[in-house]
């Protein structure tokens, strides 16, 4: 495969995702980025299903967000996700949360790794993700 | 042991536990009723964990919610447990959820069934549940 | 409008809505049922967002949920909602989650009520809603 | 009141809080992280509900999150939260989380801003709140 990817997924804030301050609690971002990195997998042609069922798991090492404008309940989005290098051992994806007017909402980062399940080890990308 | 079994566990809204209507989101009450059951386990000197260590999972079966007042963030209040008989294959838990000032604000139950986590099958109680 | 309503939403099963027992964590169903229901308001030219932009909200006064076979992460599947008869002060919705195989996976209603939003009290349902 | 401050929260591992990895999913160290600043709040004689009531509101600004060892279900743990500087317009809250042996589990920190309710805008932060 070749890097960088980039994928844009299309998502609408649910009524259970805000707070009573009336906008997306902040936590759920991780929930859209979860989404958008799943999507962008299975347009890849790998699901993380098959990847946990190949015994690997990918563990989330570190997450960054930054909220710029306020989601609303009903209000649709794009979740802009990116992986600029091949991963390694580790595997970086950017994330840009667009409003249809491509206003940026939101931004952020997580690194996951690659872990054998058996041993609780870190091992090397599965050779379909290398570039 | 001797049935039945009641235990009042105190508890406080979260700001994520809040929607837009300012109010607790209604799913989030059955997470107040897990806090509580689990508690009382504990004081019964097990700990569902330890269940799950020995090879039973206790998966729900069925749940039901009455609301009847909203609890808003920052509220008190006490989750009532009680479980009226000595569990043979399934246990039921009955809440009531009150403010401080003892008013009801909402009410639920919930039937969970013990499985063996191996052949995915139903299994008898422990005897340390049984009457 | 005429009833009964019925609609289907198609939907997958993140990892965050899983639990260590590998299945969809039992209170995340009320989730899904939210979907289905916004989704059929949307399907009626009407969205809740515009209902409660008019000043009526649709809090929920009770709730039950039937768990037939464990979703699993990755898992596709539909929820059927319906609603049987035309609304006057609340509104009862029924809903069916089915595997792509047709099997029933759970099942659940919820009722709503209408609620004028600045004095609290029961309102009738919109004129648009009512058959 | 004089600066740095520091508080200890001891939360506990809910069931809900796992996922199929069998750990504490990611994005809910965000709820533990709110938990710590709110009950750091109230130790300070303010808490955050009086802070609305009062017409200033805290929306996060950014976030982030290094995951060091995984939390399981039923562990125990302290959310440390730390502010190293009082508040002008902005206050940024540093946490780790430690085992009951010390041994650091996750790290991060979170940034919220003085916000007017009525008029959207960034206020300084409250006379009790500053050095």
């Amino acid at each position: 495969m070749d890097y960088p990817k980039c994928y844009d997924s299309k998502m609408r804030v649910a009524y259970y995702d805000t707070d009573k301050m009336g906008v997306v609690w902040h936590g759920n971002y991780l929930k859209y980025f979860e989404n958008a990195r799943e999507e962008m997998f299975r347009s890849l042609g790998l699901s993380y299903e098959d990847l946990e069922k190949s015994g690997i798991i990918m563990p989330v090492a570190n997450a960054s967000l930054r909220y710029v404008r306020p989601l609303r309940y009903g209000d649709e989005f794009v979740v802009r996700v990116s992986v600029e290098e091949a991963p390694l051992v580790r595997m970086v994806f950017k994330y840009r949360i667009l409003s249809l007017d491509s206003e940026l909402m939101a931004e952020g980062s997580t690194t996951l790794v690659f872990v054998d399940v058996l041993s609780g080890r870190p091992v090397k990308a599965p050779t379909a993700l290398r570039g």
